[in-house]
C-alpha cells in the first residue's frame, strides 16, 4: 500500500445543505443588543473576512460600533474589506496602524489601500514602512491603477537560466518563507529579462541535476506593464492563466500578476457593466447615508428627465391629432415601449461583445445587417399582434394600420441604434454601459412618438 | 552577488501600446478570401486559444469553414472554446475524438464538455476513456452542475499526516508529471477525511525531517461538495483563496476547486445579471442565425408587451379627462419614465446586495426605510422641476402642481417594489435579475399614468 495515493473515485452522497456563516448573525445580535461582551468574545474567534464582509452590510452607526469594538484588529480585518467602504474606515486611522495593516498583504493590495487615502497622508504611510517594502510599493504606485502595472505584485522571486534545480532548492530552502500564492519562479537572464516560469511541481519532480533553462515552461507570454487591466483578464481567462510575469518595453521583468487579482478586475467590470446601466458606481456603498444616495442618484435622473421632455416635446408637436383621436394617446406608450425593449436587447449584447473582445471590424457589418433583420422580423410579428389588439379595441382598422406599421419602424431603428450607439461611443471613449441605455432610450421613445403620431396624423385624421 | 535575486524595484517606463492579437486578424483575411494554404499556415502557429477565440466571433458558415480546415486541431482548441458554441461543434464529432480532447482538460473541465452532449452520446464517450479517468469524471458528473462537487477536479494528489517531508519528496519525484496548477497537496487522514494543506512553498522551504502534520496548513476549510457555485465564489472571494479542498459529509476528500473554476463561475454569474435584464441568456451565441435569435428574443417582447397593455388600459381608463386637456397625454410619459428610472436604481442596488449576500432580514427593513426615505427626497427635488417646467410650458400652475404630486407618489412607489420586488422573487425563487426588472416598470407605469391621470381628473376637469 503506497502512503501517497490519488484521490480515489467514491461514491455519490447526499447530504444536508450547511449553514451558511452563522458566525455573522451572532456578530449582528451582539451588535444590535449592543452586548459588548459578548460582541468581543465573537470577534476573537471569527475569521477577519467575515468580519470584513459584516461590515460592509451595516449601516453607518452600527458599523462605526463594530469597527472600534476592543477586540476587533483593524489591520487583519482591513485586507479583507470591501473598497466600497474601506477609505471611509482608514480616514482616521493612524498612519504606523495602516502601515501594519498592509504589511500582510501582497504589495497590490497594499497599493489599492494606499490609493484610497488622501496624497498627504499616503507619504506619512509609506514613511512609516520599512525601506524595500516602500520601493516596491512606489513602484507599483507609479503606474495607473488600471494597468498591468498597478495590478502586479512586486514580491516575485526570480532565477538565473543557467543555475541546476539543486542549487534553486538549496537557496530556497534558505528562505523563510516564500511569497503566498507562489506556483513558480520566474526565470530571468543577466539583464533581468524574462525567459519562463519554473513552475515548483517540476522544481521537485525534475531531476535536480538539470538546469533551469531545460526545465523551464514558455508557455506563458510576458505581460507588458501599461496595458489594461481589462486586457489583462482576457489574457487571463482566454489562456487559463494562475500566474503571469509583467515586464517592461525591453522585456525587463517588474512582478507578476496572480488569478486572484484578476478575479476582483472582472468582478468590478462586472459591476460595472450592471451598475452604470442605473447610473450608479459600482464602488457605491449600499448603506451610504442617506443624503449621499440621494445626491448620487440625482444626477442620473435629471439626465433622464432630459430625455424625458424630449419625448414630450415630440409629443407636444402633435397636440392638435392627440385632441381630435384620444385612442392616440392611449396607444403610443406602447410603441415606445416595444422599441425601448427590442434596441436594450442589442444593446446588451454588442455591449457585452465588445467588453469581451467579440466585435471588431471585421464582423460589425454583419453583425448590423443580422439585428436590423431581427429587428424587422421581431417587429413586423409584434405588429400584427398590436394591430391586431388595437383594432378590436378601438374597432379602427387604419388605427390598426398605423399602429403596427409604427411598430415596424420603431423596432428597425431600435435594432440600427442599439447596433451603433455603442460603437460609435466606444470610438469617442464614452463608456458605452453608462450613456448607451440613455442615448437608446431617447431614439426609441422620439422615432415610437414620432413615427405613430406622424402617421396618425397623415393618414387619420380627415383631410381639413 | 547572489545568482538568485528577489526582483529589484525599478523606474517608471512609459512603453507604447501592444498590437492586440493580430494573428486572429491574419486568420480572419485568410478566412475572407477562401486562402487555405494561408489559413492553415496560420493556424499551424496560432495559439489553440486564439483560434477558439475566432471561432467565437463568426458567423456560422465561416465558423464551420474554419473548424474544418486541415490544420487546425479540434482536440486542442476545444478546451477553449466558448460554452455558447460548443455545444455546436462537437455535435458531429467522433465520440474517440471527443474523449482524446477532454484528456488535456482538467477533469471538471472535461465533464463540462460532456454535458453539453446528449445523453447517450455521452455514454459513448465515456467508454472511449481509460478506466481511471471514466471513473473520476462519473464520479464529478453525478453531482449538479451548479454545485461544488459538479466544479471540483478529482486529479488531486493527497499526502497522509506523518510522512515526513522528505518521503513525500521522494515520492513526488517519482511522478513524471504533477497535475497542473497545483500549489499544495492535500492532507488527509487514515479515512481519508480532509486535514489540511500542503502548500509547495512550505514542501521546499522546510526541514525534510518535519512531518506533514507538523508544516501542514490548516488556515483553509474545506468546502461541502454539495454547496452552490455561487457559495463556492463568494468563499473564494471572501477568503482570497488559489485552492480548496470538497468533502462529503463525512468530510472524505473527493476533490479540489482552483480558483479559474471560479473565475468562470464568476464571469457567468455576471453575465447572467447583465444578459437576463434585458430577457436574453448568458449563453447565447451572438453569432447565431437570425431566425434561432429573432425566436429567443421574440418572448421577452411578448411579456412586455402585456405590460405595455396594462399601462395603455389605464390611461384608456381616463379618456375623456385626455380629451378635455391634451397637455395630459404630453407630460405623463414623463411620469411614468421618472418612477421607471428611479426604480431600476434601487432594484438593480438591492439585486446585487441580494447577489453578494449582503442583503438580510437583519438590515433588510433599514434598507427599505433607507431607499424610500432616497425615493421621496429625490421625488420632492425633481417634482419642483418638473412641476416648474410643466407651469412654464402650458402656462397652468394647477397642472404643475398635479404632475409634482405624481412624480412624488411614482418616485415612493418606485423605491418601494424596487425594494421589495426582489426580496419577494427570491423567497419565490424566481430570478429577480430576469423578472424583476418586467415587474418593477408595470407598478411605476400603472401608478405613473394613475396618479397623474387620477390628480387631474379630480382637481384639473371642470366639476361637471
Amino acid at each position: 500500500m503506497t502512503e501517497i495515493t490519488e484521490t480515489p473515485p467514491t461514491d455519490t452522497i447526499t447530504a444536508p445543505t450547511p449553514t451558511p456563516l452563522p458566525i455573522q448573525d451572532a456578530l449582528h445580535e451582539a451588535l444590535d443588543q449592543a452586548d459588548e461582551e459578548r460582541l468581543n468574545a465573537l470577534l476573537a474567534t471569527a475569521h477577519p473576512a467575515d468580519i470584513a464582509h459584516l461590515l460592509s452590510t451595516l449601516p453607518a452607526k452600527q458599523r462605526t460600533a463594530l469597527w472600534h469594538a476592543e477586540s476587533l484588529v483593524q489591520s487583519e480585518v482591513l485586507a479583507y474589506v470591501d473598497d466600497s467602504i474601506r477609505a471611509e474606515l482608514i480616514e482616521d486611522m493612524p498612519a504606523e496602524e495602516v502601515a501594519a495593516a498592509t504589511e500582510q498583504m501582497d504589495t497590490d493590495d497594499a497599493v489599492d489601500l494606499l490609493q484610497d487615502l488622501p496624497e498627504e497622508r499616503v507619504e506619512e504611510v509609506l514613511q512609516a514602512m520599512d525601506e524595500l517594502r516602500r520601493l516596491r510599493l512606489t513602484q507599483i504606485l507609479s503606474y495607473d491603477e488600471d494597468t498591468a502595472g498597478g495590478l502586479m505584485n512586486t514580491d516575485t522571486l526570480t532565477v538565473r537560466l543557467d543555475l541546476r534545480l539543486s542549487t534553486v532548492l538549496r537557496y530556497l530552502r534558505r528562505h523563510e518563507k516564500l511569497p503566498e500564492k507562489t506556483e513558480a519562479l520566474l526565470v530571468v537572464d543577466m539583464e533581468n529579462r524574462y525567459q519562463g516560469m519554473l513552475f515548483l511541481t517540476d522544481l521537485i519532480t525534475q531531476d535536480p541535476d538539470l538546469k533551469v533553462r531545460e526545465v523551464m515552461s514558455q508557455t506563458v507570454e510576458a505581460i507588458p506593464a501599461q496595458i489594461s487591466t481589462r486586457e489583462v483578464a482576457r489574457i487571463f481567462e482566454h489562456r487559463d492563466l494562475l500566474t503571469a510575469p509583467v515586464v517592461d518595453e525591453n522585456g525587463v521583468l517588474l512582478g507578476r500578476i496572480t488569478v486572484d487579482d484578476v478575479l476582483d478586475v472582472i468582478r468590478s467590470e462586472a459591476e460595472h457593466a450592471l451598475m452604470s446601466h442605473a447610473g450608479l458606481d459600482e464602488e457605491d456603498d449600499m448603506f451610504a447615508p442617506i443624503l449621499t444616495t440621494s445626491r448620487n442618484r440625482a444626477v442620473w435622473l435629471g439626465i433622464n428627465l432630459v430625455t424625458a421632455f424630449l419625448a414630450a416635446w415630440v409629443i407636444g408637436l402633435f397636440e392638435a391629432t392627440l385632441q381630435q383621436v384620444v385612442a392616440l394617446a392611449v396607444l403610443m406608450p406602447i410603441v415606445a415601449s416595444m422599441g425601448g425593449i427590442a434596441g436594450s436587447q442589442t444593446l446588451t449584447v454588442v455591449i457585452r461583445g465588445i467588453a469581451l473582445d467579440k466585435v471588431n471590424n471585421k464582423n460589425a457589418p454583419w453583425l448590423l445587417r443580422k439585428e436590423v433583420a431581427v429587428g424587422i422580423l421581431n417587429g413586423l410579428l409584434w405588429a400584427v399582434v398590436v394591430a391586431g389588439i388595437a383594432i378590436v379595441w378601438f374597432n379602427d382598422y387604419l388605427l390598426g394600420l398605423i399602429i403596427g406599421a409604427a411598430v415596424t419602424i420603431n423596432l428597425f431603428f431600435a435594432a440600427f441604434s442599439g447596433m451603433l450607439v455603442p460603437l460609435l461611443l466606444k470610438r469617442l471613449s464614452i463608456d458605452p454601459a453608462l450613456a448607451g441605455g440613455v442615448i437608446l432610450t431617447t431614439v426609441t421613445d422620439v422615432v415610437g412618438f414620432a413615427s405613430f403620431l406622424g402617421l396618425a396624423t397623415a393618414f387619420l385624421l380627415p383631410a381639413a
